[in-house]
C-alpha cells in the first residue's frame, strides 16, 4: 500500500504487489480503511458536482452516497476482485454501480410511503434534509447512474454487458425491487422459515451476492471456481440479513446508526420473530461455515481468499 | 405487411417489404396501429406475468405499461430503424426500453409528493390503483428493467453498450430525472425562454431524442447523417412538449386523457406562460421546419424518412 497516492490501482490495499494483486499481508483494518477511502474519493469524482445545475438534485445525489455507510458492497467487489486477479480501476465502476443501487435503495426505503424513516447512517434521511420529491429524483438518478457507470467501465465490452445484465436482475423484480414488494406484502403476516428467507434472499442477498460476482467476473472469473463463489456469495447476502434482524432487536439507535427496534414496531416478519433469537444466531454460524467451505471450493490460492473470508467473518460477528 | 403473424420482424408494417425494410406504401394509421400492437405483444410477453410472486408488483408494472398511451416513444425508434435499415426485433428491444423508462417517469411523477395525479391514460394512476409504496417499487422495477432488455438485446456486444449508455444519459440527471428537478425548482417561478428551453430539452426531450438515436443506432447508422437525425430528434423532442404545454390550455382531461390545466394551476411555467400562445404555436411550426430540414440533410434515401417526416408532422398537429 502507497498511503497517499491520489489515483491509480497503486493506491489501494489491494494491490500491495501490484503485479500479484493481492494484500496478502496488510491488516483488515488497514485494507477495509484504504478500500473505504479509495471508494469515496472515486464517488466524489463521479458523482455530479453540487455545484452544477440541478444543485439540489446533486446536492442530494451525492448526500445519499458520500460521507456514510460501512461499504459492505464495495469491499465484497473489491475482494472478490482479488480472488479473482482484476484490475482495480475496473473494481472502483463495479463498487460504485452497486453502492449507487444500495444508496437509491435506502432512499426510497426511508420515505413516508414506505418505512417513514427520519435517521440513516447516523444523519436525517434525504427526504427529511431535502424534500420527498427530490428523494424521489435522487433515486431514481442514482440507478440511471449505476448503469452509466459500468456502461464507461475499463473493461472489454463482453465483460461489461455481463455486469450490466448482473446488476439489472439483482436490482429488479427477481431481486432487490422484489424482495421489497414480498417483505410489504408481509406486513402483519406470519411466514413460514422458507418464505422469509426467499424474500431476504432477494431483498438484500441479491445485492450483496452480485457484488461478490461482479468483482469476480470483473477479473475474468468464470466456470468452477465461480459457481463455488456464487455459493460463498449467497451465504454471506443471507448471513448479512440474519444479523441485521438480531442487531435490530439487540443494539440501540446510536450504534445502528439508524433506527433500532423498528422491524418489530412495524410487525416485520424477522429471522428473529420467526426462527428465534437463539436459532438466527445458529443459522448465521452455519451460513458462516458454508461461506468458508464455498471459497475453499473455489481452488484458488488460499491468499487470494483471504480477504473474503474475513469480509464473511466480520458481517457476521459485527455490531452495528 | 403480413395481418396476422405472430412472431418475427415479417408482422409489422416496417417490414413490407423485409428486404428492404421499408414501409413504403403502407399508409401512416396503419403503420401506426401495427408498431402498437407489436409493441403491446411484446411488452405483453417482456414483462414479468401478473401471476407469478411478487404478483402486486408485477400486477402494477404491467397496468403502467400495457394497454395505453400513444407509444411515441416506441413508434419514433421504430421508424428511426427503419431510416438506418434495423432489424425489427432489435428495435423492439430499444422501444421496450425507452417505454419503460418513460412509464416509470410518470408512475414516480404521478405520485403525491410529485404532482400528485389521480388520472393518466384515463386510468387511476398506479398509486391510486395500487399503493404509494407499490408504485414507487414498480417505476423502480421498471427502470432496471429497461437496462435488462437492452443488455439482452439481439445485437452486437459494442452496440448494445452504446444503447445502455445513451439510455442512462438521457434517463439520469443529464436528462430526465435532471430536467424533472429543474421543474421542480421552477414551480411558482418566471423563467427565461432559454431556461424553460433547456429544462424541456433535459425533461421530455432527452428521452424522446433517445428514442429516435437508438433506433438508429440500433440499425448502425453513424457520421454524419447521426448527426443530421440528432438534429431532427432534439427538434420534435421539443416540439413534443410546446405541443404538450399548448394542449393542457386548450384541451379538455377527457381528450388528454390526463389531467388538463394542470400547468396553471400548479403554477408551473410553459411555454404558453412564458412566450404566449400565438408564440408558443410559431415556435412550434418552425421546430417542425428544422426537423424536416434535418430529415433531409441526413442524406439518406427519401422513402427511408417519410415514417419520421410523418411523425414530426404528426406530434406538432396533434388534438392529444
Amino acid at each position: 500500500m502507497t498511503p497517499g497516492a491520489a489515483t491509480g490501482p497503486g493506491d489501494i490495499a489491494l494491490a500491495a504487489d501490484p503485479r500479484a494483486r493481492t494484500s496478502v499481508g496488510v491488516p483488515l483494518q488497514q485494507w477495509m480503511q484504504a478500500c473505504q477511502q479509495r471508494f469515496e474519493r472515486q464517488a466524489e469524482q463521479q458523482l455530479p458536482a453540487a455545484d452544477a445545475e440541478p444543485q439540489r438534485l446533486h446536492r442530494a445525489m451525492r448526500y445519499a452516497v458520500l460521507d456514510g455507510g460501512k461499504r459492505v458492497r464495495p469491499l465484497l467487489a473489491y475482494a472478490a476482485g482479488e480472488l479473482a486477479g482484476a484490475d482495480a480501476r475496473a473494481l472502483d465502476a463495479v463498487a460504485l454501480a452497486v453502492e449507487y443501487v444500495h444508496a437509491y435503495s435506502l432512499v426510497h426505503d426511508d420515505m413516508p410511503c414506505m418505512d417513514n424513516d427520519v435517521l440513516r447512517r447516523g444523519k436525517p434521511t434525504v427526504h427529511v434534509a431535502f424534500d420527498e420529491a427530490t428523494a424521489m429524483l435522487a433515486g431514481d438518478a442514482l440507478q440511471a447512474e449505476a448503469f452509466n457507470v459500468l456502461a464507461q467501465a475499463p473493461l472489454g465490452t463482453d465483460l461489461r454487458l455481463e455486469l450490466i445484465a448482473e446488476l439489472a436482475r439483482a436490482a429488479g423484480t427477481a431481486g432487490m425491487c422484489g424482495g421489497q414488494a414480498l417483505d410489504l406484502a408481509a406486513l402483519g403476516q406470519s411466514l413460514e422459515p422458507a418464505q422469509l428467507e426467499r424474500m431476504h434472499r432477494m431483498k438484500t442477498g441479491a445485492l450483496l451476492r452480485a457484488a461478490v460476482l461482479m468483482g469476480a467476473q470483473a477479473g475474468g472469473l468464470g466456470g468452477a471456481p465461480l459457481v463455488a463463489l456464487e455459493r460463498y456469495a449467497a451465504a454471506v447476502g443471507l448471513a448479512f440479513q440474519i444479523v441485521d434482524d438480531i442487531l435490530d432487536v439487540e443494539s440501540s439507535s446510536a450504534e445502528l446508526g439508524k433506527t433500532a427496534g423498528k422491524d418489530l414496531a412495524q410487525n416485520k416478519p424477522t429471522y428473529v420473530s420467526v426462527l428465534g433469537l437463539a436459532e438466527a444466531k445458529l443459522r448465521a454460524q452455519q451460513l458462516r461455515a458454508s461461506a468458508g467451505q464455498a471459497l475453499l471450493d473455489t481452488g484458488l490460492p488460499a491468499e487470494r481468499q483471504a480477504r473474503l473470508q474475513q469480509l464473511a467473518d466480520l458481517i457476521i460477528v459485527r455490531r452495528h
